[in-house]
């Protein structure tokens, strides 16, 4: 074998692992987890035994499509932790979970499957979270009154953001981030916010931006 | 006519101003400001001399179908400037829109029309957003670096809560519209906030919800 016809190989079996892992979970989110392994090497076009040969159980399959979006919440949230200072380990949490949803638009979606479907690892990332937050409310830097539901009102009010790219979606989703991070510390502080972004409520032409003074 | 024949008279007058109005909305925004008074009609299943008794030009229907969004809108922005205490007027301002915007989800999409079409009245209402914005931060309440753009980010924000019912949605906003004025005031302060709500992540069943202590 040439070099060039074993690097075509490995790209060929990255390529199908990708396309059987992105069939599997569009075909679990529609037609439920009933969906047989021959039906999803059938839709991915590569035999059942390619399948099987990247993916040895269903269970594996099944583990490995909805695995990532909580894996990635798992490790931002034990970084966190890890941080010396609570507060900074909570703000990078805060402003990472909501920069991922900001830029990847399906990762919401896929993080309710994987919430949905691999209990037990949801369950782990919550009581991780539960104890990022409880650390940053005993050093008394998180107000007493935050509640692990504030994270998730946070990804949510993040989801709602609409701009007219990917960029202007980030950065408003940075500035949106910093607002509720300054309300959620217990000793409240004014650090300067990240610039505000032209949002896509429709204007005149020729308008500036509205600014306040 | 019996009094029974008339009020049944002004009641099919008044279901027919609300088809039309309700067709021609739909109609507008498929298939664009071009669609005729004629099939505006067919599609309401009415004469076409009713629809010109209600809406004697196509202006009239136009600006009726679209202005109540903005209408409210001003409304609300004006009741703000009117208040004494221009931190209060703004805060009243931010809860009432967020409020509106979480119990009626068509909302949003019939202002972002009426935005896109009654142009004037749009500018007229962000002027006056503006005014109310500047006149909190020339009385040193609401932060020097806020911009009108920062209110179009809240209702975004607003926009992303999903909750199980129209009650958690309304009291998830209300959260939400409390910590993001807590963090809009120039000198913070620390309020108590709106109870938290549980929120659609799926859980366990007999989990309480995971609170911080």
């Amino acid at each position: 074998m040439t070099d060039e016809v074993r690097r075509s190989l490995r790209a060929d079996a990255s390529d199908n692992r990708t396309r059987i892992l992105a069939v599997a979970r569009a075909a679990f989110a529609a037609d439920g987890l009933d969906v047989s392994m021959r039906e999803i090497a059938r839709r991915a076009e590569v035999g059942v035994a390619t399948v099987y040969r990247r993916f040895p159980t269903k269970e594996a399959l099944l583990a490995e499509a909805f695995a990532e979006p909580l894996a990635l919440c798992s490790a931002v949230v034990e970084e966190g932790l890890a941080a010396a200072d609570p507060w900074q380990g909570f703000s990078l949490v805060i402003e990472q979970l909501m920069q991922v949803h900001a830029v990847d638009r399906g990762f919401s979606d896929r993080f309710r499957s994987a919430a949905a479907y691999l209990t037990a690892d949801r369950d782990r990332t919550l009581r991780l979270l539960l104890q990022l937050v409880q650390r940053a409310q005993r050093a008394g830097a998180l107000r007493a009154d935050f509640v692990v539901e504030d994270v998730i009102l946070a990804l949510m009010a993040n989801d709602g953001i609409r701009a007219e790219s990917p960029a202007a979606r980030a950065a408003a989703s940075r500035r949106l981030a910093a607002l509720m991070l300054q309300s959620f510390r217990a000793d409240p502080v004014r650090a300067p916010l990240p610039p505000p972004v032209r949002l896509p409520l429709p204007r005149t032409g020729g308008t500036p931006a509205t600014r306040g003074r």
